[in-house]
């Protein structure tokens, strides 16, 4: 599963998912927060990018954070260590082999990780098995194809198109931010919201231009050069047009739209 | 110009375009009143969808409606006359040749109009100079390119794509609400904030499920089957495996999104 991860493990990658969570982190959060003794499950917590928003905005909160990845657990022990967070226990194990007793979370937190997984449904049924009845489940996911922008760019697309291949391939869906609402429903929740996140750039707006549209989002698709021309799927000379008029669109005259789904739902 | 535009001015469309008005009307219009005693210039008013929504919400403001199409403002004053406004004078004229002196309205209101024109920056520097300093200028528009869906349909896509290329075929332009921020600079506006208008449905919100993805989107697109055929886009088989699989997103497992942008600027 390590080896397929699509966002790859490296140093620049993990620069990337945090100036994501700070750039991004009202849009995503500002509606998450848990009551003072409630105990709290961040399943796929990866480098721990949303794991000090969240254990922040929820000081009396107990987090059980989670991931597959020994060395991402031991970063994100690092920075919540470094925020001074004492309200996060971490532990390295899979969602699909987790070690906790039925009903044993309040609530349940799940940030770009379905997107990762072949059974994303699966994923949430067992999720669910932990939670209290009562209990709530907050899943927020990203969409690459919600990705337009001005001006338009046939080989951008193809560019970003390489990156939902390349994570089909992997077993994982770039695409699932609009799946969420189903999803939700098939894994058993009730009272169910979706709602867009909708990222918007133009040039009113120069820390998401730098912030989103380069730092995180272009930033990501030129992350997938390498085993997009490995594996065929573009000509590099159209990839490379493609970040080009990813970049383009960062000037004065340009706009960016991207889009998370954030779905809550009870057991 | 009305040979040309593409959502035609038969009485279904109308139909269309009154729901649309009808369950988008908060989204869109919200956040737009004018104070007592102002005067507004709706450039574009079609058959009076938006005029009785405008007006109703601005009692004290004067607004002067024009059309190019003499039909779409005698059905426009039908409507405003039925609705009992009494604030709202209907004029038949073209924006390109408005016999308005400069600086004489305070506010100008512009919505679904500029993706007809094939020079809407033209269009808005007109209107810029009808404003006295200080007035504000609103503009509305959708962006087909802004639309994705569960499932997700490559013939769904063609269909939508057919309806692009027809209105770029007639000078206008589907993909224009995300223009709105560069457009509105290139007019000379100050001050101009631009922000998204997404209308997501999935089943948990049955009257946008019936009354935007079935009776606005999908609708319009049906609307285009015989000239899309005509001009040779799309075999007829792909369109309607298309139509059909846009209906498919309005199932409980469906979901359906596409965004509206709102802009404003200041003279």
């Amino acid at each position: 599963m390590n080896d397929l991860y699509v966002h790859g493990y490296h140093q620049r990658e993990n620069e990337r998912l945090q100036d994501q969570a700070g750039t991004l982190v009202d849009l995503l959060h500002a509606d998450t927060a848990y009551p003072d003794g409630s105990t709290v499950l961040e399943a796929g917590c990866g480098v721990g990018a949303q794991t000090v928003t969240l254990a922040r905005r929820s000081l009396g909160a107990r987090f059980t954070s989670i991931d597959i990845s020994a060395d991402s657990i031991a970063e994100a022990r690092r920075r919540a260590a470094r925020a001074g967070l004492t309200n996060v226990a971490f532990q390295q194990t899979d969602i699909f082999a987790l070690p906790f007793n039925a009903a044993s979370f309040d609530h349940v937190f799940v940030c770009f990780v379905l997107e990762h997984l072949a059974k994303p449904v699966e994923a949430l049924a067992i999720l669910n098995r932990l939670l209290r009845p009562g209990g709530s489940m907050t899943v927020i996911e990203g969409d690459h194809g919600s990705t337009y922008f001005y001006p338009d760019s046939p080989a951008a697309h193809a560019a970003i198109g390489c990156q939902v291949e390349l994570q089909r391939q992997a077993g994982g869906n770039a695409l699932i931010g609009r799946q969420l609402y189903p999803l939700l429903v098939a894994a058993g929740f009730d009272a169910i919201c979706v709602s867009p996140r909708m990222v918007y750039v133009d040039a009113s707006r120069p820390d998401l231009v730098d912030g989103f549209t380069r730092r995180t989002f272009t930033a990501m698709i030129e992350g997938v050069r390498e085993p997009a021309l490995a594996t065929g799927l573009i000509a590099p000379e159209t990839f490379d047009a493609g970040v080009r008029d990813l970049h383009r669109t960062t000037e004065t005259d340009g706009v960016f739209c991207y889009t998370f789904f954030k779905g809550v739902g009870k057991k």
